[in-house]
């Protein structure tokens, strides 16, 4: 996991928060690049940063954040890296490499055709799966990325090098580096994380709402507590993903409500088979994806 | 915490499961009771219980089992419990204080009254806010009440003495005692408990059931298995919590339906408002909950 020697000399990191200030602080860590710049509007969040060990240098413009640079990491959220797409056009050198963070890609990819034209071959879009509740440069962790996937979701147009760069980025961080299409990817993280989220904020906004009140939340142990810490995330991020992977994650509330509907019904009518199939059947797929991973807290 | 001095020479523990054993392990490290004896169907278990240190001795003969015990401790599931409570009436004696530890107050009390023909002022129904996925008295452990919550649910018919006992019992353990009506008991509970359970359930079913696989789950981080962990729970357990708590469990059910309705709408119509401000409203609901709890893992 340790580079000996740097692979690629700069790294850019645009907006260096939770994800980019970790993603800095692994590749200082473990040498990927030899230099290390970060860009972004707030200056006091660049100076953290920079304190911190997350980056080398910054710059408050964005041409020269990125000039020198084999690679550049969006890490801004799915609107703001839309946006951002439009200007990197303008100043990238077609050598560079193009990345991103986020947690919805058919949003990128659209707004990289065009803000290009056509998706550049050096675009290579990814999404590590990996992250905290707590926001900002200051819950930065140089081993966030440690054992966990990274997506990668190249396209017809993308090089081979551009990819292979990639994926070596984030291995140097310990990550496990997969690939998917666009479209599966937004499909499987619509259901693995962004549906699980929408959940947890719309159950405790129900009941505490509804109750005028977090009273009925008041007695509470292990399994609340992790039930309900995504709903502790960046309440403006989250609303950001839900809209931009909307056409995936509407599908996944219609059939997680269509089944509330029949397990709400089971137990109004008593039928006591229809609810232990289902929960065996749950209990069952997620003993098996968790596998030994599951723990006694 | 520890009792220099037992507080009570015999303790019965009726089915030493998870709940049970736990319990007896703590009894018998913090020494409230001189003896704790164990009942249940199972010698297997029984004998499991006796070699962990969870019991001093077992009995397959329930009035054998209760003989010169001062509590008896009902660590059965909802309809066990409910079906136990005949046949404690007719060997039980008037002293001897009965409690249990189900997620379900009202259906035991109604059991309680229809077997005893009136609500025992030695019967002090409890809860205690702690568990584990794991199943059994394989998972017991001494310490899994500590720090916790104890519901005790007394009626007016509950003997101070009876509440006070049950009280020290639980805060030998290191739990910390509270007491609730039985409907606010289970209204909580079905909305900070029995709820989760089931969206866990239902969300891991809905997805995998739909794909016809699990392949949505592979690429999944900590923020997924915090969330389904419930969802390894016991089919069998949960889905009676369900039946003899629905009167609390549907409105709570009806209320999240109403809100993921909602929220489905706005992501339809590209309603960031909407969206912004329950997952605001959630995540404030929740940090102040969980406050310096939170942890970043």
């Amino acid at each position: 996991m340790v580079s000996a020697m740097p692979q690629v000399d700069q790294l850019t990191i645009l907006a260096p928060g939770l994800i980019g200030g970790s993603l800095g602080k692994a590749i200082k860590r473990h040498g990927f690049a030899r230099r290390v710049v970060g860009w972004g509007r707030r200056e006091t969040s660049l100076q953290a940063a920079l304190q911190c060990g997350a980056i080398d240098q910054y710059h408050l413009n964005l041409a020269s954040a990125i000039q020198g640079s084999d690679i550049v990491v969006m890490a801004t959220p799915p609107r703001a890296t839309a946006a951002l797409l439009p200007q990197l056009a303008d100043v990238v050198h077609s050598d560079t490499i193009i990345t991103d963070v986020t947690s919805v890609k058919g949003h990128v990819l659209r707004a990289a055709r065009a803000a290009f034209g056509a998706i550049p071959p050096n675009l290579v879009l990814g999404h590590p799966i990996a992250g905290s509740e707590r926001q900002g440069i200051q819950a930065a962790q140089e081993n966030l990325f440690d054992g966990h996937w990274v997506i990668l979701t190249p396209s017809h147009e993308t090089s081979v090098r551009a990819l292979e760069r990639v994926t070596a980025l984030w291995e140097s961080t310990g990550a496990m580096v997969t690939t998917l299409s666009v479209d599966v990817h937004d499909e499987y993280l619509a259901a693995s994380s962004h549906l699980p989220h929408l959940l947890a904020f719309a159950f405790i906004d129900a009941l505490s709402n509804h109750a005028q009140k977090s009273e009925v939340f008041r007695f509470t142990g292990g399994g609340f507590r992790d039930f309900t810490r995504i709903a502790s995330s960046d309440p403006h991020l989250w609303q950001e993903i839900m809209l931009t992977n909307d056409k995936a994650i509407i599908p996944a509330i219609d059939q997680v409500m269509q089944q509330l509907s029949v397990l709400r019904d089971a137990i109004e009518s008593g039928d006591a088979a229809t609810l232990t199939h289902c929960f065996e059947r749950a209990k069952s797929v997620r003993d098996r994806l968790v596998g030994d991973r599951v723990c006694n807290t």
